[in-house]
Parts: structure tokens; sequence; C-alpha cells
């Protein structure tokens, strides 16, 4: 050992100790004869006195930045105590020194508040790893696995590592694929979920399942997605969907007692992918905060069962809101008094091609009950009264209105809802709000291919009641245009997805567990019996040997971390990610290879213009 | 859920209970109108009663082996009690079931000795899995995983997650790689191990690493080898060798504990490579037995300092012994009385094509102190009584002796060795014997291509006294026959091999830490300084940023969890293994790809004639 302690570990207790410390120089500092450096390493930061006797060697071996050093010395108090770190109240007056390795000057400071820009971070990862920052994030990385994993192992779950070299069955996304040498012109895919696997380990009889493993997606990267990701991926047999949302909500209870300190005692909420949809416009909702959806005008394909309130809008001339497949609105708490330039600003913000809106209606609604509106013309003050109490608008509030089609609304008045509460303070890092969302669709509409295509994926269970309906139905769209009069088109999944402050952090669902039953969601995603057989046929033939009710859930490591973090960005928490081309920057990865490896895999490269 | 309890929790005390399991159906046996059926799950086997009551039911919902069953009914006190199980003392007297699932007949039956074959197990893989056998192996291998990760915690070791997708740089064994779609012509390869992550998480201060990790190996399959497997991947920095010693036996011998209940608390042996060698005839020795090799004549290559007993042997005119490179002898325990017959087998042993040897020598050393050879003609009685006293024979041994050239004499002596332990029941399961090999050469000599390879890797260290050689001399070998005159050939290495029962089940080494040393090795090994730069360029880089002392081990994951589950075929302890071929014939993995996956690639398949 070059180190009786570390770092970290001195206290006044330990005065007149000879103890040897290793780490690198944080910093250097001279007083006269004197020189002080703070020494580092992961546990924390010790001073270090060197006297005067110790100029001269000093000299030779001169100090610098990142130095990594070895000092030998008595612990001793200090008179300049500092109290914002453990180690504060003692030094070491250091009696011998080794400068252990050299450093060139780094590209960027080591601290909180660093210099360096993403890239160069990127590139000299290494160096951004010893950052304070950066190393709690993979710290609370370690401690959410640890307490998954705790958690998991006393609930009777065991972790089987499932095998990463697999068949290529894209469906939905696509695969990474490995040439095999030893199979000429046959090729491996690298895992995008243990899905298969799980499932037959359940049918194995292994009961409670889990892994912490990496998936793969060859994806076009949008920001903050990496091809390489981490899930929490966990099955159980002989279960029903109440028993997982019981199990799994416990596991992130645990995760936040054990990582965050944080008691969650209350209950999950609870509510179904309709109701999400048509209160917050999307399925992954923050319920940090309330700011729900006022549907003046409902959309045309999803909300079977649900009334809007077209009423209120009809027959008043306004040519936007009529030509409209859809009008959204939500009051902003607090906002009526926002000046012209800051409702402009508003406008400007939802015509950005991310959001992609040609404007933006409000109401103010004022203290004194009176109200403006940026369509008075059409609108007289009952109506807007009317308006303002549809969307549970008080006085002070503002009520902004979008209107177009159905999707890009529905995904505007989502955006405008998050960016709203983020300009009130209203989604605090340090507040956690879990919430189930039930009751997803089995089936999405493709236009394209004129078929269907699993919401979740082909191995969700539709609901007991709709399974009748499934079966004795033929999947054909006749007539694209009334798709959604399909009997498909009302079946509900028995899937569930974990949502955390506005993120979905996880999702799973019941499987189907019938030969007959999988064989049809097969057909009805458009495969021939043939395709089916050649990519599923080990999970069907599993079907046919007593393969047990069974379901699951998959968490995303990397995202839950971040959100328990308090960051969006996944990249923070993964030691060496990945930019958003997919290339490692630090290893200049993905690289040419050589041609005699080309050969032997008996591929070759064939460059499209 | 779909039960109350598993199939292996009930006891006398949850007597007049009423409990629902579900299992599968093990056995079934009818007594007349009453019907006994074994239902098993992961947990146990529990015996459901079905009366008279039920027998219409029965007949309208038949069952069979392997059905899936759910089970309601009263817990009773067994007549017949079972004392083999934990649950035998009760039986369920069923009031209600119902068949989950049905199963068609297994191909095997699923059963500790079950008639399946090999290669039916592997494409039923997930039938093979129901088995008890197989289910304690994955058990064991979970066990282990559990324990490793707790001690290392413990200690302080942070599991940190290394990419998967990184950058080829093949040195030694091939890699797996994985075509970019976003970025052609270019490719990722799977990690054969995360080595230089862990090396530079060191340089990032991460201080105590590890991983339960899977890597890549795209070799020719010998048996028992799969092209991927698990390695226990740990790294520290300020340590020097005798560190890693201490903390990974303790990490062994607190698996030993956990799992098998072993209190290994000797001190673990060490021995030098050399000492291996020259006394075992390999570098992973099997210690539970002694039979020890004598060196008669010394073979040529290693063994610098070690002196032969040719004076026994030369000069007597036996030409097999003088033309022979090496003579190696060792003697047997108690076979002196080992028939014509025996003895002409065990020639046929050693002739075999996996050994290669002509012929095979013995000496019975009689129990009365006389001695019969198969050499008479060549050697006395007392030139006999001056060998059995250097191989240590005692009366009633039988000593057996190989020459031919040097290597293939000391592995098949080796063999011998083990297989004569195997024959007296010398190797026993459950005795578990680990080892320190250490003071590995740094380099071994490729013939074929005149240069210097690292025999553990390229980032292993020099012992401390041997830097200097290194450094000041040029790795170039003018002359080839004389390549063990070179400085390089005597430099020995910083580096450790953990041997369990005589299987290597884990190494590591001491790194290199300057860029410097690190570049005189790739130059060593025969890479140009483009070539260094272009594969190792972020090691070197970061090794100029404060690089501490560090060093660490790997261990075998697999072949751990064989030797401590008592079998020697890593297989039998991996979920989803793949076949010698490295197909998984469950899946029929690898398989063609779609000609639009490879347009998307931008690959093309080449086949070669």
């Amino acid at each position: 050992m070059y180190r009786t302690h570390t770092c970290g570990q001195l206290r006044i207790q330990d005065q007149s100790k000879t103890v040897t410390l290793a780490g690198w120089v944080q910093t250097i500092r001279k007083f006269g004869a004197i020189t002080f450096v703070d020494l580092r390493d992961r546990y924390g930061i010790t001073q270090l006195l060197f006297g005067e006797e110790l100029t001269l060697q000093l000299e030779q071996n001169p100090l610098g930045r990142e130095f990594v050093l070895q000092a030998t010395g008595l612990v001793k108090e200090r008179s300049n105590k500092n109290p914002n770190i453990p180690t504060g109240e003692v030094e070491i007056n250091v009696s011998d020194f080794v400068v252990l390795n050299k450093s060139v000057v780094p590209p960027f400071t080591i601290q909180d508040d660093t210099d360096g820009g993403d890239d160069i971070r990127m590139k000299y990862r290494y160096l951004d790893l010893r950052r304070n920052t950066v190393k709690k994030n993979l710290e609370l990385r370690y401690a959410v696995n640890r307490a998954a994993r705790n958690y998991l192992h006393q609930q009777g779950f065991m972790d089987i590592e499932t095998p990463f070299l697999i068949k290529s069955t894209p469906e939905g996304a696509r695969d990474f694929v490995v040439p095999s040498r030893m199979n000429p012109g046959q090729f491996y895919a690298l895992p995008q979920s243990p899905q298969t696997f799980k499932q037959l380990l359940m049918i194995s009889g292994y009961d409670r399942y889990y892994q912490i493993v990496k998936c793969f997606r060859d994806e076009d990267l949008r920001a903050d997605r990496q091809p390489e990701f981490t899930q929490i991926d966990c099955e159980m047999a002989f279960v029903e969907q109440e028993d997982i949302l019981n199990m799994f909500e416990g596991m992130v209870k645990a995760i936040f007692k054990e990582v965050k300190g944080i008691d969650y005692i209350e209950k999950v909420e609870r509510i179904s992918w309709e109701h999400a949809m048509w209160n917050y416009g999307n399925d992954k909702p923050d319920i940090r905060f309330e700011m729900k959806v006022l549907n003046l005008k409902k959309p045309s394909s999803v909300y079977i069962n649900k009334k809007d309130r077209h009423d209120l809008i009809t027959g008043a001339g306004f040519k936007v809101f009529d030509n409209a497949e859809t009008v959204l609105a939500i009051a902003v708490p607090g906002c009526s008094e926002y000046s012209r330039k800051q409702t402009d600003e508003l406008t400007e913000w939802v015509k950005r091609p991310q959001i992609g809106m040609g404007g933006l209606g409000y109401i103010k609604c004022n203290a004194d009950g009176s109200f403006k509106s940026s369509m008075d013309k059409f609108f007289n003050e009952e109506k807007l009264k009317e308006i303002a109490a549809a969307s549970h608008a008080a006085p002070g509030d503002l009520i902004l209105v979008l209107a177009d089609a159905e999707e890009k609304t529905r995904k505007a008045i989502s955006e405008l809802r998050l960016e709203m509460a983020e300009r009130l303070g209203l989604r605090k890092k340090d507040e956690f709000k879990l919430l189930w969302v039930l009751d997803f669709p089995l089936f999405e509409y493709d236009v394209e291919e004129n078929r269907w295509v699993a919401r979740h994926h082909p191995f969700t269970s539709p609901k007991p009641s709709d399974i009748a309906t499934m079966i004795n139905n033929i999947p054909v769209i006749e007539n694209p245009a009334e798709y959604l009069k399909h009997p498909y088109a009302n079946i509900k999944a028995n899937a569930y997805d974990m949502v955390l402050n506005g993120n979905e952090v996880g999702g799973g669902s019941i499987r189907i567990y019938q030969r007959e039953l999988q064989e049809k969601m097969f057909e009805a995603l458009g495969m021939t019996k043939e395709e089916s057989l050649h990519k599923f046929g080990f999970l069907l033939g599993a079907f046919e040997y007593g393969a047990p009710p069974h379901g699951g859930i998959a968490f995303g490591f990397d995202r839950l971390c971040a959100i328990l973090g308090g960051s969006e960005s996944i990249r923070d928490f993964i030691a060496f990610p990945k930019n958003n081309s997919g290339r490692d920057v630090m290893l200049d990865a993905p690289s040419t290879i050589d041609e005699k490896q080309l050969n032997e895999l008996q591929i070759r490269l064939d460059p499209k213009r």
C-alpha cells in the first residue's frame, strides 16, 4: 500500500499519528518558505504542510496541479480550520514525500465549475471523471444499483445472466449485428432487451428474475439517447398486474429511501393512459403540479368515451378554432399580469420549429374578476368566464390556448405545460412524484404500412376481456380511413409505465403465455407464419411445454439515476458515454478495421454514394 | 397472485389452512378414485391429493406431466410422510383446481438423471433449465455473484459500468466487431475485457473498481470455451502486488464461506511460476496432492537456475533418453502392483493423439524394496533406487517416465499426473485448495513472427528490478536460435494467477503507469509508434495527467462457479450457453440477416471458397 490512510479519513483524534497519504495535487499555495498542498483522492481532501526544511527537496521535485504525490508526516491540528470539509481540523506536517507521477497541465480545470466545454471534456473523459460533480453522479448510480439489488434479493429475485450474442429479430428498433467468423455469412445481434430470455426463464420455473444489464438499439440518436444503455430488467411468474405494480413501486421506494433518504410512504397514484392523454396531453405527465389540459375540441383518434367542451367555442365565428382538428388550453397560475412582451415571447416560443404551432391564444383572468383575451373579438366576457371555469382558472391565472392538428397540438400543449411549470419553479429537483400509467392501447396504427404495430412489444397481453376480440377478428384493415372502427383499435393492453417527474422510468406488461394468442399477435403485426416461426419459433415452442402466467417490467437505469441526481441528462451518469453520433470521442470509436479482419469475417465494405 | 404459498413453503404447522399453490405437475399417481400429484415450483415440491369428488372434474380437465396447475385446498398431515423433502409432512386436500396451461410431452424427462442427450437439451434449454441439477447450478452462480459483490462493497469497491461498443485493438485474441450504421465503413468492437477502462478509472481517481461483466473473444472454440463469458473484474490504485493478493484471497475465502460454508482459514500458498513449471510441469498445478515432477533431463528453454538430475540417466545407453530433449517422471503412490495389462493401458493412454507421446517407461518400487522396470536392460537395481529416491517414491509406488521434446513432455507429464490423481480419487470435488502463482515471465517468444508477445497483456508491469533492463535494451531479436540469451527473456512480470484445484480462476498484474515504459512495451511487441498511438493513444495520453500506481485482477466467473459446483464444465453454469461452434441452437443463432440490414450497414457478404 502506498498509504496508511485515505485523504478523507483523518480527524482531530488522529493528532500526532505518523501517516502516509497518496493522491492528486488539487492546489498549491506558497506562504514564504511554507507550502500548502491540498491532496485529493476519491475519499476527500487533506491539507499538507511543507515546512522550510523541505525547500530544497521541493525545488528538486517541483509539484504541479494533478501530480500524483505520496506524503508522510505527522497529523497536526490546523490553526486555520476549514469547517466545510470533514478533514478540515487537521493537516499533515510533511516529513517526506515522493512524486509518484507528474502531470502536464490539464486541458480544463478539475473543479465543479470547470472551464471545459462539452467536447473537450468528452475527449478527456478520464479527467472529467475526476471532477467532484461527475464522481457524485457515479456514486449515486452505484448506490441505486446496490439498493435495487438488495431489494430484489430480499424479495427472492435471482440475478440470471442472459446472452449478448443472440438472434436478429428486428421489430421496431434496429438491431446492432455482429458478423460470425465461425459461421460465415451469418450474424449475431446484440439484444435490445433480454425480453424473450426472461420469458423463457419464467417458463423454466425461475419465478423471479432480475438483471441490471446493457441493452443496445441502433437508432438515430436523439438528444440524450445512447446506443447502449442499462436496464433493471425484471420478470415474475404467477402474477397479475397488481402484484407487479406493488412489487416495483416497493423497489423504487426502497431506492428513494436508501439513496436519497426519502420516505415515500404515500401510495403511488395510478391513472389510465386515456386519463393521462386527456388531462395532460401525453402519457408521462409530471404530476408535481396541476395545470390540467382543458379539451375544448376533442381530438378525433383517441378518447372514445370522453366529452369535450366544443360547446364553449363552436359558433363564435373564430376560424382558427373552427378549422382546427383540436383545441386545447391550460390555465397557468398567477400569470394574468403577463405583459404584451411576455405573451409575445410565449407566442414565439410555441412557434419555434421544435413546437411548430402557428400561434397562441390567451385569456387573462384578472385578479378583479374581469377578463382580457387575444380573442376578445369572438368571445364575450361571459364566454371567457365559462372557459375559465372549465379550465379551473382562478382570478390571476393566464389561460393559454393552442389549436391545430390533433397530435401536434397535444404535444405542444404538453410542452407548454412543462415550460410554464419550469418558469414558475414548479418542477423542483428535490421533489419526487411517482405515477403509474395503466391501460395502454395494445396496438398503434401504422399509416405507411396500413397495419397494426405493437405499442409496447409483441409479447404484451391484451386485457383478459379483450382476448376474445383479438382472437375472433381478422387484423386486416380494409379501409385505412376508418381504422379507428376496427375492433383492434379499442383493445387495451395489460401494460403499465412508471413515470417519475414527467419521465418514463419503467415500463412493462403482463405477457402472452398461450401459443395461439401469441401467433395471433404476430399475425396482427403483419408477420407471416414462416416469419414468426423463423424469428420466434423457440418462444412459440416453449409455450407448448407448460408456460405459466407471467409479467415483468424494465427500468431505464440511466434515466432513473439522472432524475434522482436532479438532472435530465443521462450522459452525466454514464462513466464513458457516447456523443450524439454514437461516437466515443475519447477512444475514437467506431473506427476502420483491418482488411485482414474483414477477410476473416468474409464481409466487404459496400459504401453508398 | 395465483398462489398464497410456494410449493416449498408449507409445514405441519400450516395444517388446516386453506391455501392456493401454482406450479408444474411433476408426477401423477392414481390409487383407485384418488389421485396424487406432485406439484413443483422453484421452491420445492408439494403433494396434492385429488379426492373422489374431483373425478369428474379431472376427467374433463385431464392432467399431464409439466401441465401448469393452480390448486386450492386444505393443508393436511400426510399419513405417509416423506422425510426427504421439507414439505414432506403435509399434503393439500384439493377442493378446486385450474389448469393454467397444458404441456405436450417433453422431449426428455425433467429429472436429475434425465434421458435427454446434450444436443436435445441444448435445443430445449428452457426445459433443461427446469431440472433440479441445472437450477442448483444457477442458484450457486447467483450466490457467488452476491457474495463477491457484498465483499467488494464492504471493501469500498464501486461497481462502474464500462462500455460494450468500443474500439477494435486486436492484440492476442480476435475481436468481435459491430458495423456502425451511423458511421458507415467503421466498426465498434466488443470488449475482450474492460482492461483499459478500469485503468482509466484508476487514473480518474476511483481507487477501487469492480464489475461482474460480459467479455467477448472470437476464438476458435476449444471444448468448454464460450465466445461470451463473464468476469469479476477488479482494479485498485496505490497498491502493490501484496495488497492485491491479500484483498482477493479474502474475496475468494468470503465466497467459500458464503456459498459453501467453508472456513478457508489457512494462508493461500504462493509459488513462483518457475517453481510451478519445474515441480508440476504447468503453471496451474492442482496441489490437493503431491506427485511432484522429477526433472531427469532439464528442458532447454525455461528454468535458467534449476539443476536437473541427468546424472541419473546419462551414460546408461538408453537411446530414448539420450535422444530426448526432456525426460520427466512422477511417482504414483501405491500403484507398484499394476499388472502388465494396466501399464499397457497407461501406455496407450499417453499415446492417444490428445497426449501424443511415443511410449511410457515405468519403475515399480515394490513393497519389499526391490524394483522392476520397463528399462531394466539399461538401469540396474542401484540406479533404479537412486531414481526412486530422487522422485520421492516410497515402496509400493509406481514411477512413470516420459521422454520427448520439451513442451510436449511437460504437458504430457502434467496430464498424466492429473489422470493418475483422478484414478486414485485424489481430486475430490469437495476439497478446495487455492494457490497463487507469481513471477511470470513478462514476455513469450513468438517463433513465427520472431518477436516478443505479452504473456499476460501489454499493460502488465515488469518487476521494478527489471524495468531498467526493459528500457535500456532494444527488443529486436537478432538471432532467433538464441532468443533465450536476449535480456528480455529473463524479465519477470508483476503478475499473478489464482489457481483453484488445478484451474486458473483468476489472473492479474500490477500495471504500467508511466508513458515511457508503456511505449517501450508497445515497441517490444512490434508495434510502430503510429500503431500504438492509433490503438492506445487515449491511454498513453491519460498517463500524462497524473496516473497513479495501480493493479488489478479478473476472475473467470463461469469457471469459478463450475469448480465450486464440483464440475469442470462451465456450460452447466450458464443459463443459455453456446455450443462448440459458437451457436445458440435454441435460438438458431447466428443466422442470416435481411438484405435491407446489410444495405443500411453498407456492407456486403464476401464468401470465400
